[in-house]
């Protein structure tokens, strides 16, 4: 039995006998009877089991020191301590699997360096628990918003031999034994015979499929060689990207708000304790902020209006609001906190956005949103594709594009194409979001960053 | 709206006046007026949009090909012709994005050799619709099975610097500018100091997260380098590893089998068209080997007494069964004709299996089990893991595994470990037996295989 069905059941389970496997995450003993904080992972509130000297091994257990696995059997009964309702009155505390006393994981407050210097062992403390979880349930929340809004889920490629989002920014990847190697690397010994490269977005390869399923997300690791040591930058992280054809920009950012809010109140569904945690110990305010989002209206406004409150505003900036220029950290957090929630910003000059996005009428700006959230500034990025096929082909060689790596990607636009639109967001940064923990470090399992890539 | 949608609600949006977005997928005209084929991707039936010469543009509709995106407007009436209940009037037909009629992908009967040469377009195809929507389907499946029973969804790395599985498996990974260095390469210039690579597996970091959260699963990309042109091995493919701590290999067995069950009841509840599609066109009898599945009881037997089954067999073997060995699939094929359902084949000789896998009490065999299914062979490979110290330090040492790599896992046995199992099920191999398709390059959107990395 987990012990989330036996918390689900609480009331009715008193005066059962049940049998629970699971950890011991803190001992408190005394001379004639012990308390053992109980975990087996399945929820965030652990179970206290009670024992006392009828238990024929009572001296071994009450030796059990923090991270055994435990075998307990007895009766829920009502508790008559504070801090819990139920509790396990023990009759059999089988030991599975000792714990020494120089187990790195002791019950206190550990710092996160600390804690992700030991990264496989850091998931059974209370705040790993917690944010591993909400990582858990958030995906299956994306899922279930796409799946029950007829997407279709796409396993883009990873692997790719064209590099034409600039191969500088991607991982190349090759079976050749290249420290053998002498002279001129021939690449047509590899396997694929050629070089290859790990992608770092399955959109292009997600448009191809919407223009057959109409709507379709791609959830799965991407991969960025940045060099560089920040709290939001790791180079593995996940993303989901989805793209729909016969969208335009204001039904995109209809389907952002829609899917954010879904996934906000799914997590606040299920993960109550979790969010509790959260907001206890790394965020104050967390609930409430999660709560305000999901019932509040998005606001829609363009980049060249977003620059006008900008250089209204009594700030002295660091970074001067430039209608020609991206906008900076501040900038994020001062229009976040102007219009009081999440804010869309769109129409942005088309210089600093990628080649395939849609160009206004205007010439100068193009199709393309950012999501700003309170406090986590840009959470996902989208646009309206350029549709038209000799303006695509134009963008691309004005950016350099080798068109003969991307026909395929280019002749959507001459074989029935439509106008289409697509976004993608980080997963991490939706997590930060959700748990209020600021280094993407700590909400990754396995964190790889540059100089740190170990177990 | 979505085409899928409309046919939920079939017989009671008749009279109403709709407005869809699609595509032709097929176009008879005649004098007066035509038949468009229309599909929006959203479900495998398409819907009949009749026009006639009240469209003001019925010339330019009449001259419309395969392959258009259109927008049209009308009734849905009851339909007189054979074939659909239902159908669309149309009062507006408007040309979204044309079509050539050199557009590769005509109504007929393709290869599938080049039905791949056109990877971008083949999901617009009646046959990889049906397969890409049931991968979709299937996917959702097993996050709802593992969700629902308390699973922790994982995501474990996919670069990783420790090359315990055996780096000659796995790509290698890297930043530095291989063309460009004379002489030996300096890893310790590369993005992580170290030369890296892409992991096959993610079991022993997905262990990590059982000893904390009980149950986990990981499904995500896996990558292998071997240089084999077949119908059933690619370099990029996606796997399922759950991992369940306090169970042994029984429990295993039952989780695999329900979770099989569900899944593919699942499948056959939520994609009717598709499976009759397959049914009729890649494997008779679809269908019925589906549902008999869900029904059926899996056989579970030991290697040992399938050797006797096969030694004692009527038939004359390509090759020889032997105890201490594999099975070829020949036998994989004999054994589940000859229980005629599922089987469960555990206890394998210690030599071939993992080094990893628990050694049974009589020391020659470990609690290994591979699940072998009717017509497709081998589905999923699981086992229990060793879980004494002692032991799995000699295990990795005779198997020749850099102990001080994997320091980590190993000491998982010496912080409460406790006796834990998991398995492994390509995701492919499970599509392939949803639909039928035997190529396992007809069954990822863009195949990775030896040679070849288009797209």
């Amino acid at each position: 039995m987990d012990v989330v069905d036996l918390f689900k059941k609480r009331k009715e389970i008193i005066g059962n006998v049940v049998t629970l496997e699971g950890w011991i995450r803190n001992h408190r003993k005394q001379k004639e009877f012990g308390f053992i904080d109980f975990s087996d992972g399945t929820c965030q509130e652990h179970l206290q089991v009670v024992y006392d000297k009828s238990l024929y091994n009572f001296e071994e257990v009450s030796k059990l020191l923090v991270g055994c696995a435990l075998k307990v059997t007895g009766e829920i009964v009502k508790s008559e301590g504070g801090g819990q309702d139920i509790e396990l009155k023990a009759t059999i505390v089988e030991l599975l699997g000792d714990c020494p006393a120089e187990y790195p994981l002791q019950p206190k407050r550990h710092t996160n360096e600390f804690l992700r210097s030991i990264a496989y062992l850091r998931p059974r403390s209370n705040l790993y628990q917690a944010v591993f979880r909400v990582r858990s349930v958030a995906a299956q929340a994306i899922h279930e918003y796409f799946q029950s809004n007829n997407y279709v889920y796409v396993h883009t490629p990873l692997l790719t031999t064209a590099d034409c989002e600039g191969s500088n920014q991607m991982f190349k990847v090759t079976t050749l034994d290249i420290d053998k190697i002498k002279g001129k690397v021939d690449w047509s010994k590899d396997l694929f015979n050629k070089l290859a490269y790990i992608t770092g977005s399955g959109q292009l390869h997600g448009e191809t499929f919407a223009m057959a399923f109409k709507k379709i997300y791609t959830f799965g690791p991407t991969f960025r060689t940045e060099n560089s040591n920040t709290k939001t930058h790791a180079n593995e992280f996940w993303m989901i990207e989805p793209e729909i054809a016969f969208c335009e920009l204001n039904g995109l950012m209809d389907i952002e708000e829609e899917m954010l809010k879904y996934v906000v109140q799914y997590v606040l569904d299920r993960c109550h304790d979790e969010i509790d945690l959260c907001d206890k110990f790394v965020e104050k305010g967390l609930r409430e902020k999660l709560e305000k989002l999901v019932k509040s209206d998005f606001t829609r406004i363009t980049h060249h209006d977003v620059i006008d409150i900008l250089k209204k505003a009594d700030v002295k900036w660091e970074f001067e609001p430039s209608y020609e220029d991206d906008i900076a950290k501040e900038h994020e957090r001062y229009i976040t906190e102007y219009f009081n929630g999440p804010v869309f910003i769109t129409n942005w000059p088309k210089d600093i956005k990628a080649w395939y996005m849609k160009l206004n009428p205007d010439g100068k700006t193009v199709a393309a949103v950012d999501l700003e959230v309170p406090l986590s500034g840009e959470l996902m990025g989208g646009s309206q594709r350029e549709d038209d096929y000799d303006t695509i082909m134009e963008l691309a060689k004005k950016h350099g594009v080798d068109t003969d790596v991307v026909d395929w990607y280019i002749n959507l636009r001459k074989y029935g194409g439509c106008y289409h639109s697509g976004f993608g967001m980080g997963f991490e940064r939706l997590i930060m979001y959700l748990t209020g923990v600021e280094n993407i470090r700590d909400v990754i399992p396995y964190p790889r960053t540059p100089g740190s890539c170990e177990y």
